[in-house]
């Protein structure tokens, strides 16, 4: 990732509230980047992590937009991350039957929606916080994904976009564990971020996401602040 | 463009109401694609046009989402078609001034979203009503644009996708003209489609789509059933 070349440069960061989206958005902050938080409402279960983003763009000082798109949830229904009826899988992340919480074409979406707030805005990229761990199971978190949206972009909006555009996606070669680590030394207030796909008041310890959170504070060895049910 | 190969092949289009979209419906029907239409509630102030998108689904017997993106459309404003403060400009849609029309990165978001759709419903293609005309003034309405986002759709959704899925945009080399040629073969009630950007009772007779539209008949030879107001 390119370090912003002068102040006045601008990213908007696709931030959810979970750990890795807040890691990004303290990453880019601590890069010198002015920085808009964009989340979205796509109906999720888990619409706790939304507060958990405000919070973040809160002590960043970040302008943050959180986007309706229930809408497009309803209709991309039939995973578990929206439909009430799906049971969310326990779990490792890896396994087979994580892949009922694909969100179909999630990331083009959001990325999208994205892109189009930073012509607007007039911000020279956009951010999301894919990690390696994400590859098994979501095409759209593999650094070939952000190579052909970042080409995409390009010509869906030439002559509109700020000169030198980029995607960003920090940590698309790490593991979530890379990620606490990194956070640790930013100071990242992790007990202010959502995991949790079930969306009951504490993290439930035993879904995909509750799953690798705990492991990652642990192969990190950084303590973990977060309170699971078991 | 390929023709569906089996009669179970279904394709999601983008139909926004006007009548270059509408045509696109009425086409893939003809070459015998099972149709669901997306049309978007992006706060557009031509709003009227979602009635003859569903008119349109109505006579096709396709399925028909009208999907709210009121939240996009407001973030995305400063664009004539979405901000009630900026003027619609009149004139023909080549002038620079119609530049304030462009909703920042409008057909990636809507193929991303209709993308998820046609994932969802396991549609082998996506389709929308770009023309040579729109490519002066719209980057993502070229060429390079459809095969970009196409490139992106595999990538985003590897293992997923329908196989041989297809980014259609059989218009994109036709004038308006051809069009409305073709639509009137197809036997297209044209009088059920909407242009007019300033979204009034009538069509205004003035601003860039009711120009162009007007021209097209004219140019196509064909009558033009549309009550203008001037």
């Amino acid at each position: 990732m390119a370090a912003p070349t002068s102040e006045s440069q601008h990213a908007v960061a696709v931030v959810s509230g979970g750990m890795d989206s807040v890691t990004l958005a303290f990453l880019l902050h601590a890069e010198g980047w002015r920085l808009t938080i964009v989340s979205f409402d796509y109906g999720q279960r888990h619409r706790r992590e939304l507060r958990c983003a405000q919070s973040a763009a809160g002590r960043l000082g970040a302008g943050h937009h959180v986007i309706d798109l229930t809408a497009v949830g309803t209709l991309l229904g039939g995973s578990a991350l929206t439909d009430g009826s799906v049971t969310v899988p326990e779990g490792h992340y890896t396994d087979v039957s994580m892949r009922a919480t694909v969100v179909p074409n999630r990331n083009a979406i959001l990325l999208a929606v994205a892109t189009g707030v930073a012509v607007a805005e007039g911000a020279s990229a956009v951010a999301f916080g894919a990690h390696a761990g994400d590859h098994p199971i979501y095409p759209d978190c593999r650094p070939a994904f952000v190579e052909a949206f970042a080409a995409m972009a390009q010509v869906a909006n030439e002559g509109f976009l700020m000169p030198g555009f980029q995607v960003l996606a920090p940590f698309i070669g790490k593991t979530k564990a890379d990620i606490v680590w990194l956070g640790v030394q930013l100071g990242v207030p992790y007990a202010e971020t959502w995991s949790c796909y079930v969306g009951g008041e504490a993290h439930c310890g035993r879904c995909g996401t509750c799953t690798e959170r705990r492991e990652a504070f642990m192969l990190a060895n950084v303590p973990d602040p977060t309170a699971y049910l078991v």
